[in-house]
């Protein structure tokens, strides 16, 4: 199929590459031409601006947008769905708010525009593993464009087989290949959502974890309680044979063997979004969300020195004790 | 009555003072003569060691221990108890571990010494408001220190009777005054440890209050969602006819009244060992403490510049994302 | 002052009451005939419906909305909007969402309505202890409404003052008598949303700390570390000299002393939206929030018998282990 | 290598199993005399009591004790340490508390007896996939029982080589099998102990965010914003490229295939001490665990209807605001 992609940084250049090499074809759009220039040495087709892309796609034109969620996105999409016809498809694959998709899905359906949102996993990794995709749309829109998914999907690789799984019904086949059809617009985001809102928990369940190791070998501690451990064994061995084993364990046993003090990282986290979110929609549901929200609050906590709750904390404590604050 | 007291400083000195202006008399001892020597001036008895201070009391000694936990407590109970007679009485007033006084308490029995152990809340407003005790011992014991404990005690004072109290039956006339059987060795201090432990959670409450207040003038807000609000103002109100009116907002407004930014303070915060064996006992009883636990961990949290932990979570995205770290 | 009060639940009602005894005049409406009648009996004048209340006002009208959030008070705002005349003033007295003040002050400022939001504490105390007000609105109309805050506040009363106050520059007067101009509109909602924020964790602070008083009868642990605890001399204690003395926990002291084992409740606890939005608020800000978030699911979780994420940890455990659930 | 298994329940018993078909020589014990028949016939030798079992073992002998943590092992290891030679080896292969660990290796060294601690992961499913070994103690017995632990560990198997690795000095060929020496007595408890909390943490975080997707079809929720999601695919489609793909996502992906209401399951989780002691030990190092704990907790919570907490919360609401509980 052929595939208009607006925005070539590191997900959607990538893509193109993915589709390219499995036989699509891909009209290529960014602010940045050298990112252009590169697709096109690749065998994209370039374009020099919205208006040239729809120009370089038939009847039921497909546009991809991957650009940073909110005004990018936004602007993005409300020029394409100025310019597109009835048929076309609209689709947003980057990390988009579900709500945003489900308002813009109805202005769509107004103009006979088709709206797709798709929630990605794989980072860095997807050229080469393929993309783990959720998928929001009408059912009709979401199969034709199935070509596409499956060239970008994983496939099945040598991952096994889940016990139990094709037993129920409308278990969905494209599952084990990678990517699922999980609604309406709006639901494909929503679970990649979820999903980020699970990574932050986990990562920190691994912080933590590995935080503790560490601190082992403190001197605070009892001299026969010390222990010097090394992480970099430690996370390797549990990549084999233990409850643990993840992708994101062997990502940071990885990072261990290279330096085990990870010396690299002062320890400053982002968050993108999805983990807000996340809670929000736990909120909303009444949904209790301890360890989504003590891993998100974790990544603002690690972004200042010392919050004014601290110095709260420090006034209180000196006016009923005259305490003075610990030196660091 | 007269007591030895066995550690002057900010709370054992003030105990002195209220005690003998309640007409109680005092021998007195610490490592820091002149902390004798100020007591002295007071009216109270100096001593030069353990041995004259007991040769200083009559039959039935009472030394209070008003020492820091650990080892200090413990050598100097272990070294009374070595120079007790039959009958005399052992207080620790200090911040011990509950079960370090039920171990104790057990020596101490078998020596046929009492045992009591006292938590006392009320920091250095303890001289002019009055101490809030929680006693643990043998009730007949605790009964013959009555006058003491009816002095240190806050009294009635103003606050108003709670209302349904004295209905059932086994309620303490004493509470009203402002100190309490607990119950057995021990119970005294593992009361003291709880009511920590719900101290740092109230103390956090208001510290993410506060921080959220302040953060809303943040220029990363949209211009018409941001305030500038003058926390002063807003603690003091709180203070009159609030829901959450309570000592600690009172210090909170008196710091706050003194210096809104509260530059004073770095928020570099301690925690005293409560907090930490309250979480344990919780986990020992199987109870869910989210909120005890998670003003504890703010406290470790103010005390690094960043965790190893946020190191790992760099690490890990870099791993997966190619993402780099936010300057802080 | 003359006020319409629309609304005459617990809150609406009392607020009239203690306008009425100021010296205030009220007209009052309310779907409710009843209420109505039973204020007009205390000095009130009844009206028949939106039209009639502002056919009792004279110019200048000021109505005080005082509804549930969301639906009845947006509606009620919506149709009150229509029917003023410019110059009006219209409350909102209920517990909004901040952000819906900021929308519906711009809808009247293009009308030259006035738009105040009042974020009230003390909850059925109010008539008799005066209300808690945090007032969101331009400052000529807040200065304007001074003397229904000033009848409806809880005065200086026997509260004693907080030392350092009035010697920073900006701090407000009205403070002091238990009302604050907090800013524009939704400054007044925001502050009180905050406030109900910081509620939530000052109460689950107690409750863990109960729990693990409670709890430490348990037949699980050693013979010789269980204590029998008396939570209503306890409750007690705490109110006289202790750091966590607090208006909440003098009504838990209450609520100890007519039955130790809280009988009448079974524990499944109610949220009424401010625990909510303060969270969301927090994550704007990027401000972490353990506490205030812990202490709202605790809320949530407390409403249902088990959550769909303990089955899916059961699952797990019966995966890898083949462990069966524990008996509850 | 000859050695002998005390306890052979589900992890002892596939212990010694694949040991047999690994060819060393086992000698068992159990009270549960059928538990010995079984693997009599697979090849092992059965004991009647810890003396037989001594005087079937050559010099040097290697005893495993394979039992539940507290008396049951502790027991059994002090009645093993009155018949040991010099020369001996214990292992505790069980998930006692590492504290215990350093008390006894010191009651060993005594006796010339070696003590080795050895954490295992790997459950039911170790039999076949191998076990992840956690191992302390001293160095040259740790080699000596190498040809033991080589059989017993996965192997390098499939599992693709971590980048990096073996690039730092001190780093341990062994880990990449499948077991590490991690240190001296206790180290090999304490890092499966970390382990264990980690995977409270990840599990946990699974939870929550299956929970949010399952209750995103609640009719509380708009119309318009609520899904019907399929988490039977849900779990599938994230095994494959997502960067939360693990083991224990597999496992849920397998019971959700099974059944996505998971009703075999009521959601009542135990915890088996090790969630617990990590805890412990992150307040001992001062390292903030919001998460772990958060995991743990929830884990205490899902085994009670309610908590005397949540009654304490709707007695304070009865008190200042007449609220009355919300029906479950």
């Amino acid at each position: 199929m052929r595939i208009a992609m607006i925005g070539l940084g590191r997900m959607g250049g990538n893509i193109v590459r993915r589709l390219l090499r499995g036989g699509h074809e891909a009209v290529v759009f960014d602010r940045n031409q050298h990112l252009i220039d590169d697709l096109v040495k690749e065998g994209a087709v370039g374009a020099t601006g919205l208006d040239d892309l729809r120009g370089k796609l038939a009847e039921r034109a497909i546009f991809w947008v991957m650009l940073p969620a909110g005004p990018p996105t936004e602007d993005t999409i409300t020029a394409l769905l100025e310019k597109s016809l009835p048929g076309d498809i609209i689709i947003d694959g980057g990390n988009s708010f579900y709500k945003d998709d489900i308002r813009r899905a109805k202005l769509c359906v107004a103009k006979q525009v088709a709206y797709v949102d798709i929630g990605t996993s794989g980072g860095v990794w997807g050229l080469e593993r393929g993309y783990c995709m959720m998928i929001g749309g009408e059912t009709e829109v979401v199969d034709y464009l199935d070509p596409i998914f499956k060239t970008m999907a994983p496939g099945r690789g040598t991952i096994p087989p889940t016990p139990n799984r094709m037993e129920q019904e409308g278990e969905d086949a494209r599952a084990e290949l990678g990517y699922i059809h999980a609604g309406p617009p709006g639901a494909g985001h929503f679970v990649k959502m979820v999903h980020n809102g699970i990574e932050y928990g986990l990562m920190q369940a691994y912080a933590e974890g590995f935080d503790i190791l560490k601190s082992k070998k403190s001197d605070k501690l009892p001299e026969d309680e010390r222990f010097d451990l090394n992480l970099t064994d430690i996370a390797e061995v549990w990549r084999r044979g233990s409850v643990i084993s993840s992708w994101l364990l062997d990502l940071t046993a990885s990072a261990l063997a290279k330096d085990q003090m990870l010396a690299q990282f002062t320890g400053t986290v982002a968050d993108s979004g999805e983990g807000h979110w996340a809670i929000e929609a736990a909120m909303e549901e009444a949904v209790p969300a301890y360890v989504l929200s003590a891993a998100l609050f974790a990544r603002y906590r690690s972004r200042v020195e010392h919050t004014f709750g601290d110095q709260v904390l420090s006034a209180m404590r000196f006016g009923f004790g005259g305490h003075t604050e610990m030196p660091q």
